[in-house]
């Protein structure tokens, strides 16, 4: 007898975007993470942190900030479930929902961790090539009405975003949970969020990873109704989210200025990247999150990922039919715009 | 079609213990957490932590707390997997061995959670009962021989612990995984951690929540070998330990001697509880934990934590077969074990 499932013993694990040597400094594109620091106020609450109180465990549903989120999205407080990232909402939706004959469902390419949760899962997978311009393949994935389907939107690694409409007619369509993965909502037009009242079977994620550029303080949250809330309750890790993330994570939240600020200067670099890159004959995909999607000229991304990354800087490559001739930048700071077309030029 | 695996749909949620209201002063001995603050050195590195930083993400294996932690241990650094609170490790061993024809195993009255986890992955489940005295009933674990067999020693409720030598040989009689969790080793004589290195399916859970007094910091950890590694990081969620834990964890870790000298005043008040409790004609079961499980005089249990609740005393109770008439009563401060006595007292 293996130690383990037949369906562990066989998967691929996921291999997250590579960690610089300590102590390089690098142009880091490859993450997706926020050039810019925290909110003041964020980095207040983490410093006025009552450490002594970490002696106690915390109120399992870290009502502070569903307060705030609450307050923030105009949503119920109680419409909102906690998460340790958005990582940990997707293994709760997986673990509630999803098994053998009880498929995973998701257009392709996206975020692979819905593929390695479905391995952990011992579900079917339904995994539906997008159109080349990365359309969602919205008939198939209804056609398909997996028990969970997951549509990032905007999607990464394309940028691709789903219009509310569209979402709103696949949810309708699907007996199934939809989960809306809005990690990069923060940098597109529209969001999903009214399709919860809309829909029982709708569940929008969100994280403070990339719009409040606080990756490392893992927080995420769902966003869901009554049926999905206990379903959710049911596989959640009583404390999965501490007092320390909940009161940064609030004071970020509550700071909607600066996030919007942030938000901005990212929207306008991304803008800025993708017409230079144009001008270097990289085919440029739409996108609608804080990163761009580019086809290199002339093909040869694994090339140019190395000789960037032999330059210090980071971006990332994914070797899958449909992606092997292209890069996901991740937007920084102009002066990371500058250092990458710099050292692109140097190699054109 | 329900939203949920038929599992999930049929399975009881766990109760953790209940909060006190926000505000009111309680003498809280219903939760096992450690009297005392957490240490200087926690402390100091919470308030010294770089927020800034948080906007990256962090390494996902903490290699700066695994190191602090197999240094302290001596255990290779490289045989520690972290976890968000050691729920998050007993949730990676059951969706890593358990499912259907796979069982979890544990003898009972032990942490409720195990079962949680087996309802999670309609696991089978082997509830095999302790002695009267609650001894571990090894034999009965042995021929179960179930994929995953979990021993709580010390156990909570009852704060027995088995032997090394005792888990030495279940370890051996085993096919599948033994996780050994040490949550309360910390106040006990013996450890299993030599184990890990005798038997390829033995892993071993510890936390920071009571021994190092960080309940909400959410940091846990398991050491086991290679075989049982590879499996645990396909179910590990990437970024499960962000850096604050991490960093505040191994300052706690580091500074052992203000460990041992918490350590050692719950130990003298768990001694001077118990006969205290002895001589109130309590029956008090010896304890390796920071708590007491004590048979109430007359039987009565839950009139005396409802009695002990209004007075603002909260106490833990089971309402199970093996423990209707028992309370468990976490080791406090001196001054919490006199307003115990005191209330005690005025009810007898």
């Amino acid at each position: 007898m293996s130690f383990f499932l037949d369906n562990i013993d066989a998967m691929i694990p996921y291999v997250p975007g590579a960690q610089p040597e300590p102590g390089r400094r690098v142009v880091k594109l490859n993450q997706n993470e926020n050039p810019y620091p925290p909110s003041p106020r964020a980095l207040a609450a983490l410093e006025s942190f009552n450490g002594a109180s970490l002696r106690l465990y915390p109120d399992p549903m870290a009502p502070k900030f569903t307060a705030v989120a609450s307050e923030v999205l105009g949503v119920p407080p109680e419409q909102i479930i906690v998460g340790d990232g958005s990582d940990d909402l997707i293994i709760m939706l997986a673990r509630a929902a999803a098994g053998p004959g009880r498929a995973i469902a998701y257009g392709e390419p996206t975020f692979p961790y819905y593929f390695t949760q479905a391995q952990v899962q011992g579900a079917p997978v339904a995994a539906i090539p997008c159109d080349a311009d990365f359309t969602l393949p919205l008939e198939a994935l209804a056609e398909a009405d997996a028990a969970l389907t997951f549509v990032a939107s905007p999607n990464s690694p394309t940028g691709a975003a789903a219009t509310t409409d569209q979402l709103d007619w696949l949810a309708g369509k699907l007996s199934g949970l939809l989960a809306i993965d809005e990690a990069y909502a923060d940098f597109a037009a529209e969001n999903a969020l009214p399709l919860v009242d809309r829909h029982d079977n709708v569940v929008v994620l969100r994280t403070l990873s990339k719009g409040y550029s606080l990756a490392a303080l893992r927080l995420g949250f769902a966003v869901a109704g009554k049926a999905i809330r206990q379903g959710l309750l049911k596989t959640k890790a009583i404390y999965n989210v501490g007092p320390i993330p909940a009161a940064v994570g609030a004071a970020a939240m509550a700071d909607q200025s600066y996030h919007d600020e942030c938000v901005a200067a990212i929207i306008a670099e991304r803008k800025r990247l993708a017409t230079a890159l144009i001008k270097r004959r990289f085919f440029v995909y739409p996108s609608h999150g804080n990163f761009l999607l580019a086809a290199v000229p002339g093909g040869d991304a694994p090339r140019m990922v190395e000789t960037l990354k032999a330059g210090g800087i980071l971006v990332r490559y994914f070797n899958s039919p449909l992606l092997q001739d292209k890069l996901r930048i991740s937007i920084g700071t102009a002066d990371d715009t500058d250092a990458l077309l710099a050292a692109i030029d140097a190699m054109l």
